[in-house]
């Protein structure tokens, strides 16, 4: 058994936590591979490119929070690996357990007794004006918005080829259902069952104000374009990650991806727990 | 061939409507039945009780709007019969066509040339406190909400028997997409596309403010009940038209219908087309 | 020197506070009078009529919440005496001060060394089909709402004699400032600061989604009215509690009450650290 | 009598509407000044720079819509003359007529036989971290919004010296009654009616879904400042305008500018009969 791990060196705790679960794997006769910005936290020269645990690892461990595994995701790859997001201090919506369950985890991986979440990913390409492509992978969410300009932004949206409307607004995002607790939520989404298989296009304050977040089923095909009369640079980003810059012409293809992340499941914690606790109801 | 009809005699043009649909299917050949109260709009004394189309038609029309509709849906039962929506005077979101394509209509009728979209369906247990039950189906959505009183009303919600959450509201809408732009809509909740596979939970006017819309996947059983510290009367009601007083101690079990309603289509109109529409958009 | 006081008996913990601001008082050789319910509380024969305070006492202490404090408003009527929230547990909007503050506030009292927050209220006047007319005041809002119907309502709302909009909503909520953290807030209202002169007439639930709320100046005069077309039931509620069934040609008119509640202000707490806390900010 | 005209030279329409009013005016015995711009829409070396407006002119006529009002307000300067916005094509929310009611206008000019209705402007100062200073004027809003990056912004706000909140968001609006109608309605925001003497703080997409909007008197100070622990880049816009980058270290302080705009009102078209028309109510 090897566990793969990367922890967010910037969070505080980090240190103490990634010492903590190397001596509950240990315990276990659990080996395991530090990816290379993980290791430099402990000083350790043996660090390895997130890239190669879909080969080395049985299971990927993420030490931080929501962010931390949205970075973890685009770092390994589209690679079938179970991943178990284990938090620092604060509880996040894809928490496998926290910095205080170390043994429960490690008890977990040895014995193989857990559950996986299959969390659809969406993919999406950028075509430009000449032809060529670029291709992302999001965990949340993907973006089209303003860029630096004090105007709203004129796009339009496709449906499985249906036009869907033409926008003016702030921007659009395309959300999984994991998103949906995420930026998603903040533009006015709704939030999303883990189980449903849908994804959600939510305007970012539309000047039509009877503009609505639209869920569709996770089998359509979403795309987006500056409109013809658009003159505004507009930005695109992944998971709050990447910033592309869109000219007129390009056009955005978004579709669930191929590959959906394994998300380790191993306390009794439900969706619905989660989201009473995170967002404060009750 | 034989169509059923059913008209809102209170929709103004209902009658003009009525004598242009019988002529259009006279000329391709076509029998009509009229429902009891439509055939009293022409002073026929032939109508027959929409139970029976199941048994001696091959399509039911519905003359009206969207609320036409609603209500047929609920006058012909659970049969597997095709509805076509045939609008008087405005669109609605059950349109099939409007009170100019009646030849379309007849003609798509006679050759067998249209498209069934299935729209999903609600099925609402109300599990007395004396065991007694009751049940109802909803296209639009079913509600729980405050009766006879000026103070928030407090339920508790379950999905696939984990609770949801404990709501202090106004009360809870569970929706079907078809009910997505409904009254779901006014109270904030999301645009469901007719292809994706889930409904929706919206709570009215929530005390907590994070207490957002929630989509579930359409295999999802949902429980509302008043929460065991709630004095409050409160109603149940079906695609605004039943009202049941809910007492404490009764359960609502709210699950996917055997049954969906076949909806015809005929034009190349679009859900998105009729979205933009019907909502104002661009 | 002397303290009417009125606590609610419902509330945990009520009788213990009551005896405890006794004791402090005394100790500043400040006197009391309690009304009727509260001398209940400790079993006193001596409790009085809440409508005497404005003759016989110089403040008057309200142990309990937001609710307690707006009976109390209610019971006291129209006089021009000050009123200090003691919230008894957790925080409110209307705090004067906690259970824990006791001496503090005898202290203020006993020094006269306090601020006055006035608090703008609502009077409403119901005018009926036959000319009577039923006086309200409200300190939160007023709400004209369906009744035992699943339908939406249909009314009328002016201002200033202009018309504003006919509405189809479940109902319109008219609250003051004060009101704004209440009912409003849930349907969709915006927060407003106490020194605004300014009340808000929110929609709830409006099948338009373009329906927002408005703010008008606290110098307008609102009125509302079920719609010629609205044949439902309709319900008028002042402050979450009074009742009264509305009917077809009843007209209700909403302005600024020649009282204004003037709320004691000790300690050094704002409207925003308040907000923070109560709405889970930051 | 002398009239400044502003015409939007890429509002189709902008040449024949800006020459019929000419000739309205002639009518009248009524000379006019064509700003520079302006004057090159009809091929007349005649312009003048706005700036001289308020030195020349008995009234300003602003010939497009309710953007080319906002940059007109900022060309002509802190001066008090009476300003009307003549719409073309479209009604606007700052529309004295259109252009079908050229005669009216020039008549109401003549007779003197007009309203004037102050519209309340916000004078914002940035101060950086060098002392330096900038000022910017506003008819509809200021914002402090994110610039080119995927991840919220923090932000703190400040109301008259207390703190408001610590927002984590895409930004923060703060807008007059004027600009309730632009984008802090698209973000959220309420309506707000001429008369009444607020503007309001509304975030743009918070983290926090209980961070609404803020509406507060209009002799309040708003002050705004990249938080502590924000690193990302920060835009600061004027009436969708202007664009600046802010730099942690800088202050922004809004308040009530000295000037309001004087704008003329001959028809009897009310704030809530063009809030209908323009948001598609009833």
């Amino acid at each position: 058994m090897n566990v793969g791990i990367i922890a967010n060196p910037h969070k505080k705790g980090a240190r103490t936590t990634l010492i903590n679960l190397c001596e509950a794997l240990e315990k276990k006769k659990i080996t395991w591979s530090l990816e290379t910005e993980t290791a430099d936290i402990i000083g350790s020269p043996d660090g390895v490119d997130a890239r190669t645990f879909g080969d080395s690892c049985d299971v990927v461990a993420v030490l931080g929070g929501d962010g931390t595994m949205l970075n973890a995701s685009s770092k390994i790859g589209s690679v079938d690996i179970p991943v178990a997001g284990i938090n620092i201090g604060t509880l996040g919506f894809l928490t496998t357990c926290t910095d205080t369950e170390l043994d429960l985890f490690a008890d977990a991986v040895a014995s193989g007794n857990y559950q996986l979440i299959k969390r659809l990913q969406l993919r999406a390409t950028i075509t430009s004006n000449d032809g060529s492509r670029q291709y992302f992978r999001a965990l949340n969410e993907i973006t089209l918005t303003r860029g630096h300009t004090g105007r709203l932004v004129s796009l339009d949206a496709w449906v499985d080829g249906e036009l869907l409307n033409h926008y003016r607004a702030d921007g659009l995002i395309v959300s999984t259902a994991t998103g949906s607790t995420a930026y998603s939520l903040s533009a006015g989404g709704p939030l999303i069952a883990p189980k449903a298989d849908v994804y959600v296009i939510t305007p970012i304050c539309p000047h039509s104000l009877s503009n609505r977040s639209l869920v569709v089923s996770d089998s359509s095909v979403v795309e987006l374009a500056p409109a013809s009369d658009s003159s505004c640079p507009m930005l695109f980003t992944v998971d709050g990650r990447d910033v592309v810059d869109i000219k007129q012409g390009s056009r955005i293809t978004v579709e669930q991806a191929g590959h959906a992340l394994p998300l380790l499941r191993i306390a009794d914690r439900t969706f619905f727990s989660t989201l009473r606790q995170k967002l404060g109801w009750g």
